[in-house]
This record gives C-alpha cells, sequence and structure tokens, in this order.
C-alpha cells in the first residue's frame, strides 16, 4: 500500500513528551495563579455559530477564520451558490465566545464575573515561522453587571505579577496607560477623528522598528497632512515612560499640568485621574514598584479598549514584545444582549509565548512525569515488580515496570533517553537483603533502601527535586 | 442595533463554573491515574491534514468529519467544482493523530511509547439528546516497535480500576475477551468470512435491546441462512461470563475441551492462551477480582482489534453502556510507515461519561475553586483586606477581595451563591482585637482566628474539606 508521509499543516506546534510536560507545566502555572485571584474556570466549544464569531465588523478577523462545514453540508453548498458562508466557525480568540456564554448565561452568573479560560484558538495566517494557526489563549476577564470598578483595573497587574514571577523566566514590566489620556490627548492637538487617531498610532508603533525620522515623515507627509509641531508633540509624548512608583505618579502631574490646552478635555482629565488611581491600588495590591511603570505608547487598539491598557515585557527580551496584554472595555457582549456588561482582563499567547521562550533558551525540557522505573532482571520476578509498582502507585508516585525484560544496560538506557529520574533493581541480593537498590540518574548515583523505607525516601527526594526546580 | 441570540451549535456541553470544576476534576482525576502507571502527555493540533486523517476506508467515519477551510480556500472552492474535500479536517478520535504522530515522530520516541492524550474531537453528528459533536476523550495506549508483549494487556485493566476506583462512581466491572477466540469460535462453526462474522456480532449486540428471539430469527433469516444448531452455538457462547478469578480460568477450560472441533483452529487456540495469560496476570497486577471478568459478546468492531478487547461497566448502571472500551491491535500506522507498530490502549468518551453520570446523579456540582471570599465592611480599609488576601494566596489558597464594598448581607449571598466555603470578616473590632472573623458557609458556623494563625487555620480546615470530599 502506498504510505502518507505522516506530516501536520504549517503553523502548529507540536510538542515531543517531555516539551509536552514543560508546557504543561506553564500553562499549569498560569491557571494556579488565576485560580490563586479568585478567577473561575470556563470552556466553551471551538466550533461556534458563524453568526456570532462574525456579528462584528468582518475585516480582518473574517479573512482569517476558518469555516467548518460536515460533509452533507459540504454537498449543500456545492449545489447553491448563494450561500457562501458556512453555519459553523472555529473561534480565533476567547473574548467573543466568553461575550456569548456571558448573554447566553446571564441569569445563572454571580457578578462581578471572574472567569479564566485556556484553550485553544484557530486563525488562518500565512504560513510563516513562529506564526500559529493553531495556538493557547489563557485569558481572565472581570465582567460587571452595569458597571465595574476601576479597582479591578489595579487587580489585573496583581495577577500579571504573579503569573510571571512563579513562570521564572527573567525580569519583566508591565506597561501601564489609559485609552482616554490618548483619546483626550489627541483631541487637544485638533486630532479628534478616531480612526485618524488609530492611524497615527499605527505609525507610531512602528517607532522601535523604523526610527523617529521615518515616522515623522510619514505624519506630516501626504496621507495624515499633520503639522511638524503635533508630530513632535505626539511623539514626544509616546516616549514618556516612568522609572519608579513616585516617578509614574510625578509623570502624570506633569502631563497634567504641562499640557494647559488640555485641561478642559474630559477624556484627558479623566484617563488621568483613573491611571493616578490604578497606580496608587497596584501598591497596595502587593505588586513590587520595579515590576510596573507607565508607557504612554501603548494603546493596544482604538476601538476595543476604552480605558486601562496593559502590555509586558522580559526587560532583557525586548525582541519577544508583549507575553501578555489586555485593557478595560465598555461594554463585553452589546451584540447579544441589552444589558450593559464592562470588564477588564488580559491575554496570554502561551502557544506563541513557550516558542520564543525555548527559542531564547529560557526554558529546557522537562523531567519526565514518570518518576521510578521498575527494573526487569528476572522473568521469573515479575510478579515482585508488579508489586512493587503497586506500592509505589498507591503512594501516588508515578511508575512505569519494564514489563519485557531484556538487558539492564538496555533498561538505564531507556530510563535515561526518556528522562526518568530513578530507576529501582530488585535482584536476588536485594530481595534476599529486604531492600530495593535505588538508582538516581540525575545524581548518577545510587544507593540501598529498605522496603518499608523505600516510598517515604523517594518523596522526600522527589520534593526535593520539585522545590529545587 | 438588532441582537442576535446568544447560542452554540447542538450537540455541544457548555457547563456553568461550578459544573466545569466538577468536569476539571474528573479529567484531572483521569490524567492522575494514567500518569501513575507511566503514561507521558502529548497534544496533537484538533486540525490535521485530511489526506492524512482519510487515508482508510471512510465509510461512515468520512461522512461524520468536519471539514475546515479559511475564507480564501472557500473562494477557491466555489470556483473549482473539482476540488470538493477541503485540505483540512477536525479529528474525530485520538487513535488516527497519534498513528500520524508515533509515524512522525518515530525516530524521536523511546519504546515501548507510553502516551496519553486528553483532548477533544469533533463528529458531524445528528443531533440527539445525549450525542455530542464537540467532545473529550482520554485515551491511553502503548506502542511495541515491531512487537509488544501480551503482558501490556494485562497493564491495561489495572489503569482502568486505578481510574474509576478513584472517580468513586460506584461499583463497576472490566469486561474481557479476545478477538481471536470470536474468530477462530465462528471458524469452528464454518463461518470464516470476516466481514460476515462481523455482521453477525451486530446482530448479537442486539440481544439486550431486541430479546434472543428476535436475533435468532433474524440469523436463521434470508440475510444470513445460518442453521439453527449454528445459532444456537453462537447464541450460547455469546452469552458465556465468568463470577469470579478462577471461574475465569474454569471458563476458558470449559471452552477449550468443550469444543472439540476447535482445537485445531489457531486463532482459537492462540485466543484463548492469550486470554488466560492476560487473566493471570491483571491478578498480578493489584485488580481486586470482584472488578474483572469474561464476557464473550465483546467484540468492539472486527477490523481494528485483533487480540484482547476491553469494555467498563457500571454495575448499577448497565444503561450506561461501556465507560471505556479498547483493546491490541497489530499495527497502529501502517498508513504513514513501514515500521511495525502493534498496540494496545483504551479510551473514555470523558464528556459523554459527565453528561451521564449528572443524569444519573452520580455526580453533584463542585465546590468553587475559590475557597475564601474577604469582605469588604468600610472603603477605608481597603488596604487591610488586600494585604489579607495576598497573604493568603502566598499560601497558595484562591482568594477573591470584594472590591467594590456594599451590605455585608449582600456579599455573603454572593458567596454562598458562588459556592465560596469560607468568608473573612475584618471590621474594627476584629483588627482592634488583632483577629479575623471567619464564616464556614457550609457548616453555618463561624469562629475568630488570631491573624498569625489565620493560613494554619484555613489550610486544615480545607484539607479536611478534600478528604471528606
Amino acid at each position: 500500500m502506498a504510505l502518507t508521509q505522516a506530516r501536520t499543516m504549517p503553523g502548529v506546534m507540536e510538542l515531543l513528551p517531555l516539551d509536552q510536560i514543560a508546557f504543561a507545566d506553564m500553562l499549569d502555572t498560569i491557571r494556579r495563579n488565576y485560580e490563586r485571584f479568585g478567577f473561575l474556570p470556563i470552556e466553551t466549544p471551538a466550533i461556534e455559530l458563524s453568526d456570532i464569531l462574525l456579528t462584528k465588523s468582518g475585516g480582518e478577523t473574517e479573512r482569517q477564520v476558518y469555516f467548518v462545514q460536515s460533509t452533507g453540508a459540504l454537498d449543500a453548498v456545492a449545489k447553491s451558490e448563494d450561500e457562501k458562508r458556512p453555519e459553523l466557525a472555529l473561534r480565533f480568540d476567547l473574548t467573543v465566545p466568553l461575550a456569548r456564554y456571558v448573554a447566553e448565561h446571564e441569569h445563572d452568573l454571580s457578578f462581578p464575573f471572574r472567569r479564566y479560560q485556556v484553550q485553544r484558538v484557530y486563525r488562518g495566517e500565512r504560513a510563516q515561522r513562529g506564526r500559529f494557526r493553531e495556538f493557547y489563549q489563557a485569558d481572565i476577564d472581570v465582567i460587571g453587571k452595569d458597571a465595574l470598578s476601576i479597582r479591578y483595573d489595579a487587580e489585573i497587574p496583581a495577577v500579571i505579577y504573579s503569573v510571571f514571577r512563579d513562570l521564572a523566566i527573567g525580569p519583566f514590566t508591565i506597561w501601564l496607560n489609559n485609552r482616554k489620556i490618548m483619546r483626550g490627548f489627541f483631541e487637544g492637538l485638533g486630532v479628534v477623528d478616531g480612526e485618524q487617531q488609530a492611524q497615527i498610532l499605527r505609525e507610531v508603533d512602528k517607532l522601535d522598528k523604523r526610527g523617529i525620522a521615518y515616522v515623522q515623515d510619514v505624519l506630516v507627509g501626504e496621507g495624515f497632512n499633520l503639522s511638524n509641531h503635533v508630530v513632535s508633540e505626539i511623539l514626544g509624548f509616546v516616549q514618556l515612560r516612568s522609572t519608579s512608583h513616585m516617578d509614574a505618579l510625578d509623570l502624570l502631574h506633569t502631563i497634567e499640568k504641562g499640557n494647559p490646552s488640555h485641561r478642559g478635555i474630559a477624556n484627558f482629565v479623566q484617563g488621568i485621574a483613573e491611571l493616578r488611581e490604578v497606580l496608587e491600588l497596584i501598591k497596595a495590591f502587593g505588586v513590587p514598584e520595579t515590576h510596573y511603570a507607565i508607557n504612554l505608547s501603548i494603546a493596544r487598539g482604538l476601538d476595543y479598549y476604552t480605558g486601562t491598557v496593559y502590555e509586558t515585557m522580559l526587560n532583557e527580551h525586548p525582541q519577544i514584545g508583549s507575553i501578555c496584554s489586555g485593557g478595560r472595555y465598555e461594554n463585553l457582549a452589546s451584540n447579544y444582549t441589552k444589558s450593559k456588561l464592562p470588564g477588564v482582563g488580559i491575554s496570554i499567547g502561551a502557544t506563541r509565548l513557550f516558542w520564543q521562550l525555548r527559542e531564547a533558551k529560557l526554558i529546557g525540557t522537562a523531567q519526565s512525569t514518570v518518576k521510578v522505573l521498575v527494573t526487569n532482571m528476572d522473568e521469573m520476578r515479575l510478579q515482585d515488580y508488579l508489586e512493587l509498582a503497586t506500592q509505589l502507585r498507591a503512594a501516588g508516585i508515578p511508575t512505569e515496570v519494564v514489563l519485557e525484560g531484556g538487558k539492564l544496560a538496555k533498561q538505564f538506557k531507556y530510563a535515561d533517553r526518556a528522562g526518568i529520574r530513578f530507576v529501582l533493581v530488585l535482584g536476588s541480593d536485594e530481595i534476599a537483603k529486604g531492600v530495593v537498590t535505588v538508582k538516581d540518574m540525575r545524581k548518577e548515583d545510587q544507593f540501598e533502601v529498605s522496603r518499608a523505607e523505600l516510598v517515604k525516601t523517594l518523596r522526600v527526594e522527589l520534593e526535593q527535586a520539585q522545590v529545587m526546580g
């Protein structure tokens, strides 16, 4: 029979078991921290109805959506030319499904509703290194009914801090801004059209890559027609950063007082007041001031977010870009319900993050989830090996038994290759003495331990290994 | 703006948070037991290439497959009539992706390769109560290179036993059979054609629903044309069950000796020898004999499985059907590699199982993952509440703070509704005394505890709660 070459579509991250364990550890750390802050898990189906997913504008998103059709539906479409858009599609983020979920189950949920969700999403991206078509997002959101206090905006950085402290991938900074400040600042310069503001910010986003001269030229050029004065005001403003908690408060004071023409602009004044309140509370939430700062260039798309916005950067790896982003929005589910549901949330693109951390050698391969291999020296003693394994498993220690004997050296090699830490040998010597020989593959050491002490000893060693990472 | 009604497609199980927690607990129990027996996690993409998923026969499977298309591809299809089958599709099980994975990564894996996989699969089923189009499967398989000892067939029931013991959903029985026995038995009766054997077994499967007279009539009737003698031999055989370990061995002895005409049939003889070896080892693997038995009606499809087959039934809920099934197969990945990869595995249809257990009231709603709610009595003390929460979170206790104050009674009601066990009150009395009032929502009790003892006390209470379930 002709063989089909075993392969996946481009744009997926498929891992070998030890890497899968490292990735699962990362997701577990994220989940544990989300739970620690009182977020509740939900899961939604990957397949949603197209009219639910695509109520909004369409555009870029719609072009990237994957539609889903059963064979029957496929035949039907072939017959009718009209029905071009299939009834089903794969979710491209976790926000639209959250909106649908909250609207659908509104009367069964308690508000403020704090949910976390760690699932895969799907995007028909062009195939490109480091771009994924199927990838995990790990999101949290707090959704209020009618209103949601600004205080929740200050809790989010505490969660971000907790997650990335535990992931231990190096120093990081949570960048803060407030969309209202940006909007008000533009209004003060006479740029009142939201779409034009968005276009300017897209150019500003190129500062790092293209340099200041390039962006300046574009903004004074034909498409924008801004004056030199306005452009230099904008470029000066978006480059502002704070360096400490006090400096952040000072910075807010400075931009408030330093732009007298903006004092009458509601957005500007309110944005500064909000960001000030968020800053003050972040400290009370226990986030060290080395880990957050104001960055007036953070915009995160103009239409969706309306207040506080966040990005998170690894200080030593700026090329990775933001590893956790989000913000405050006015109304989550206006497409599905008349209820006003303001919220604030963040998203971690976990697949991309893991891939980038591996590329940057910030995470390695994990040890195996299998902690003990019981070797098989003598086929006649299989019953003894099985009893030993049953004893270890009952104590919660993941244990594999070599069911088919063979050379002991080969069994050691298997354990080594499979990343199994402890290898047990139970030969006639050991049985006569009532002990087990434990070979520690990591320390390249071995010792004898009595059968009675075995579980306790291994537990201690495994706990130490976990603490020491 | 016109609202779109918030809804999912039929055939998905979407849960409210407390049910989601119960379901996640179930999946965790399954995973933990799979790991305990030395199985390694893998995940594969939900989207596979169609030519990978559909190399085999097609038929029922192909009719149920969901194809996937990006908008661009959709337009292209509309133009060309030929290209009817899209390039991408959603997996309908975890076995074909495993075959592709093992073939693709063959040189990076250690054999025997023991993998577990807990992911969603997709089937375009007709919408029907209790039928799912998107659902979780939780699979394990051991894959050998060239050969795999029959001993692995005996380990699988030990895993099944461990999983369902821990799930604590009532007494259950692992039914065992061996496809070779069935095949050999049919051959001895002159029914040598595999397809005819399969058709007979499909009728035999209706015994419970339709009764013996119906099945008898069909088998002697036109389509089959079997003699009365052959039919009564078959119906007598498939109704054989064992009642204990010794009885199972006796049963094997009886069918071996009681069918002298079958003695020369290789399948029959080998099947009995295999099942005997599996039975003997199951005991050594520590499975209590109350939890396994021979059932000569278990067939599980004739083409895929070739040796041992398993089904698992809840003794008190036979209407639920098999909750965990699988078996031994000759060659996992013959479509993708020339290597011979025999294996043995099982699958738990976790979504369906959870749904059925809820219907049968065998599982209820979980307590919240959030263990503590810090109430907000006095807005001026927010800083104190946040510090208290930070202290609890640092100790790993999931804690929510009421960030917007309001009536205390309302905050208690929120905790009650949200399933949060402990509610903390920190008023001026408590602060003066250096204590916290802890309200235990479950015991409807409250007590004061010093700030210094708070974490320790809550930990003890929470551990007790976990032990007591």
